[in-house]
């Protein structure tokens, strides 16, 4: 039953792919004369309505078999197995793919060593061993006993030995450790943690200078199970929640990338920077375990209560820690110990490439991307996504081979490896090839998972293509319904009302770097959008893809000392450009006028994205140029340079701070002012 | 007789840049059917002749002697009236320009008071003024003898008083304060040091850490005049050699551009850094004084005898000083006094920008530039370069005018403010408007000066664009012949051989800053050239434009560490990508094939430069950014990152140096396999 509600979804995406990538990008040209028309291939409903009755459920689901059937985690030879079947079925002659390939690099990945597991135990003053976290997660299927499912562990976290009493210090934030500090000797301690509010690789970072010397960071159930406080009767395989020895693994560096050739592709003989200078791994040993593991440590921690929002959904409560657990539990006076043996090594990691040329503009490039490693067999992540990929290029491809059709531009596809040791195949991907890239990609697509039942729809994008995916969401029907469009079902779950067109669904911002988008619109600034189907968030509070809304509030501080009529002025001549453009575009007659102006009008329309990346915004912070989309540590969606520096600013009252806030609103101001003069009329 | 040959070389310059705006850039198609023949608006040769025809040498002397009526030195109210001189050309319907404007920077300059003139004086031990340096140049002519002349001074350098014994520090190189460090103790004292060999602020720079307090900097004779130690009869106004009160003004910071904004526009309420933050400013007081002055200081040193090349023309030996002057000496114990009083401030500097739009591909911009500030009267920098530009404005708006023609791409024309300062002008004007420019700018032409007598043209330009500068110099005759072309002339005075194409004129290479081609070629990676008539070299030795002509030496020491083998490989496929272009060019049948197909490869074409630019390839150089024409500090002429790098691992041998130079071959090789990209055939 839910496996068929799935394959609903993953053929609901599958068409919706298709119409985003043979559809409408930029402004097409009318069809006559003759010329003209050899020129627009414009895209024609029927057409669409035939791909769409092509998307077989059956084969994506035998492509989801074929890819799963044993773990593939990055450059292992489950891995390279999933290389060898894409490849094939690409390079296959009757695919109708122009060509295809492998892109390899030698990349640094992080490993636990296999015949000596990485072990949290509770260790008494006699040295006794007293509880031992479970290695492994438990198994409910046979395969999921793979010997080659990996333990849990923290990628890049470094090998060490740590041993102190436990403290509980809520999501490891800075301002967490800060209070804990307030009323106990963090020196000598462990941490554990919960997953969210702060980065995989900063809980560790944060927790360092306060001498804390080992971390353990679980899943809380309040944050993932809707605080079902969730036995096995609860969870997966009865429903969708987290299992109690279910652990998040995860890359813990901060910059995406192979971590030893930032800005440079991996190559054989690349130069690479030192292990110990990678950017923004933990300094401390730090180990994931279930929330079965954490509850056992947690509930028998002493010391003071925590505040209310640092509580999670065990049925105890969550105490600072003594440090150390309280007197009354068996654990009294006993130290938690915790021994890491993850090594870095350099691996051979692969791209799966495949291209279908255009017929009218073949140096402009839409490109659709997918990562085909995963943690363990990814059913879900990242492979349902290449299941739609392979489905998506077998039907263009059939169309292709039969030559009746063509894109009139030219679409390429990645199956990306490495992606979940920090997007390292696309970032390697858009290192080497940025030049051509940036010339020639119209946008790119990025499809990573097709998550859970009663799916709908979610879309993050750079704003210029929410057209494209209003279009495409509205010619195709939502899953299991013959009346209701992909669009008015998401509508319904996600939307919010714009000044402009009223009530249409909310399409969300491509901030960080949560997958493979992320090389292509912040290092890039290619335009850009990341699709997936979701779950119902009315019903379920699980802690990912927060939204944000609440642009420009910090102006009302910055504005005390800092002049905003600039930037108001920059976005007056963005908006004034843009709104002309969309003149230009629906006053011309297209069919009398040279072609090359629906070139040059898409031209603008390609560039925008690239006007706004800047590699002098952020000196600090590895491949993110875009102004608007860079990351961010304040809670402020867009402007993220300025409203770091104006959070700053504003919490330090230093005059040097204000500088530099100061300093951000020129950069954006002249991004925006960049930006407007890429759309305005080329006669100005 | 000097006006007339002047006269000669501004038309020559105007008929050839005539010849390349409406020349060839990349390929163009052929004429027919009729929808072809209306995109391609090819040159044909007729068009070119009646061009050249019209270049009316009597009206460049009325631009040259409207232009220098009075000095404009950049923001002062002579510039003002060259501004609205301009505009008032440019504006006036009958022009035939599109369009006209100003584009205004507040921009931080430097200048000496007026009231307060800087002054270098001996002083003896009872502080009796026993020599002064002249504060001004001796004027030949009333209008040298206007107040608005500005006196000698070095803008940026700080205010100051400084005072002690003199000694000779050569070109104030780090090597030359060195040798003189062996023997003397330089704290406390003043050098004088000539022009050369180290740019004009690092000769203070340099001097600081020895404990030199003050620096005097002049042009001697030896590198300027031939060796002739030229007195008033051999100087001018009786030849082109310098006279001995004349002094070189000119920027003393090391980047270009507006000094308080780096990387932004400096508009109105542009976020400043601090003053004491300008980047290569001199730390300590420094003023250039004419060689007159010098011999006077130079001739009575004590000490002993400096080195044979430190040598200049003074009929006298040059010693290092004691430090100071020599017992024989009348200044025998006495000590020069240095008083500075320039001051910086926020001014209002005017680029002049006119348009004529293309018919075809109005966003494509060829443009051309010029600085219109001069230091003082500025007939031959930068006016004469402005007379001939006003002259090809005419001509081609003329045409434009009578409806009969109009280029197939933009024509924008830049009248640059402040260069003297730092090519403050285009380089605000290339942070302004980096966007669209990087998208839009084909190539970039810059005529600053057109020098001397018996000229030839001197050509330096990316490598791309010197097919346009033959093409265009073979249509044109050389001054004062009738027979013998600007190409065959130019063969004469400047040449090298090809492998591939024999004997051909030498084009240089944009390295370096010396004029407003800097923020396009390295900030912006946009093909560009830089022309000018000059003097023939085989009769003087002045010492500017030194060629380069060692690249690649140094990779025998890199190679017994590193293996260049990506390199040749990138540089294979660079070639490949090359010749594979080209064979498309000449096979490909464009009267029946898309008009699509010309524009692809011109943007091919268009966007080679820009495949070099990196901006992470020069974190400590400004606007630095192609990997292949940045400044180098090296004696080896391309790749200046690796060259600095290996010059710097030879000289220390240290691990982590030759590390660094690893480094930089990866950026280069990853430059040219993207440069190689973007050239390769599109289906690719």
């Amino acid at each position: 039953m839910l496996k068929k509600i799935l394959l609903f979804g993953f053929a609901g995406l599958a068409v919706l792919a298709v119409g985003i990538l043979i559809g409408h990008f930029g402004i097409e040209q009318d069809n006559s004369p003759k010329w003209v028309r050899d020129l627009s291939q414009n895209v024609d409903e029927s057409l669409i309505k035939k791909f769409i009755a092509e998307v077989d459920n059956m084969k994506i689901q035998e492509n989801l078999r074929k890819l799963t059937e044993v773990p593939h985690m990055a450059t292992t030879p489950g891995d390279e197995a999933t290389v060898e079947y894409m490849l094939k079925r690409w390079q296959d002659k009757d695919s109708g793919l122009d060509a295809a390939w492998r892109e390899d690099y030698r990349v640094y990945l992080s490993f636990p060593k296999k015949d000596t597991p990485n072990t949290v135990t509770v260790v008494s003053p006699s040295n006794a061993v007293l509880f031992k976290a479970q290695e492994k997660e438990k198994a409910y299927t046979p395969d999921q006993e793979d010997p080659e499912v990996v333990q849990p562990y923290a990628a890049y976290g470094p090998a060490g030995h740590a041993r102190g009493k436990l403290v509980y210090a809520n999501q490891g934030k800075v301002s967490d450790y800060e209070l804990l500090n307030r009323t106990l000797d963090l020196s000598g301690t462990i941490a554990i943690v919960r997953y969210g509010g702060a980065g995989r690789g900063a809980k560790a970072i944060n927790a360092a200078p306060f001498g804390v010397v080992g971390v353990l960071v679980y899943t809380d159930p309040y944050d993932i199970n809707d605080g079902l406080m969730s036995d096995e009767n609860e969870t997966y395989p009865h429903s969708w929640y987290l299992p109690p020895s279910g652990a998040e693994r995860g890359s813990f560096t901060s910059d995406f990338g192979d971590p030893l050739t930032p800005y440079l592709a991996a190559k054989k003989d690349t130069y690479r920077i030192p292990e110990e200078n990678i950017n923004g791994a933990p300094p401390i040993p730090i180990q994931p375990i279930g929330f079965g593991d954490a509850q056992a440590l947690i509930c028998e921690l002493g010391g003071s209560a925590a505040p209310t929002d640092w509580q999670g959904s065990f049925p105890c409560t969550y105490n600072f820690g003594g440090p150390g657990f309280r007197d009354a539990s068996t654990y009294r006076d006993s130290e938690v110990k915790l021994d890491v043996y993850n090594a870095g090594e350099l691996r051979n990691s692969t791209n799966v490439m495949g291209v279908i040329w255009g017929s009218v503009e073949p140096d402009r490039y839409v490109m659709y991307g997918n990562h085909r490693d995963s943690w363990v067999h990814g059913a879900i992540d990242p492979s349902s996504g290449t299941a739609v990929m392979l489905e998506i290029t077998r039907i263009l491809g059939e169309k292709v081979k039969s030559g009746k059709w063509r894109p009139r531009r030219t679409i390429i596809f990645g199956s990306w490896g490495a992606e979940e040791f920090g997007l390292i195949g696309s970032a390697e991907y858009a290192e080497e090839y940025i030049s051509k890239l940036s010339q020639r990609a119209v946008a790119y697509i990025n499809v990573d998972i097709s998550v859970f039942a009663n799916a709908t729809l979610r879309a993050s994008a750079s704003p210029i293509a929410q057209n494209v995916i209003f279009t495409a969401s509205k010619q195709v029907n939502a899953a299991g319904s013959s009346s209701v469009s992909v669009y008015d079902n998401w509508l319904k779950y996600f939307n919010r009302t714009s000044p402009t067109y009223g009530l249409i669904p909310n399409v969300g911002y491509l901030t960080g770097a949560g997958s493979d988008y992320a090389p292509f619109i912040h290092y890039m600034g290619i335009t850009s959008m990341d699709l997936s189907y979701t779950y119902d968030r009315s019903k379920t509070r699980a802690r990912i893809y927060p939204a944000y809304h609440t642009a420009y509030d910090t102006f009302d501080y910055a504005s005390k000392y800092i002049d905003p009529e600039p930037l108001k002025e920059a976005v007056k001549s963005f908006r004034n450009a843009a709104a002309n453009l969309d003149r230009v575009i629906h006053s011309s007659d297209l069919l009398n006028e040279t072609p090359l102006k629906a070139r040059r009008i898409n031209d603008q329309l390609m560039l925008l994205d690239r006007a706004f990346v800047d590699p002098q915004a952020f000196p600090n912070k590895y491949a993110y140029r875009h102004v608007i989309w860079a990351s961010r540590t304040s809670g402020v969606a867009t402007f993220p340079g300025l409203a770091d520096a104006v959070e700053k600013a504003r919490t330090t009252g230093l005059k040097e701070d204000w500088a530099e806030a100061h300093k951000h609103l020129s950069i954006v101001t002249q991004a925006i002012s960049g930006a407007a003069h890429t759309l305005t009329e080329v006669h100005q």
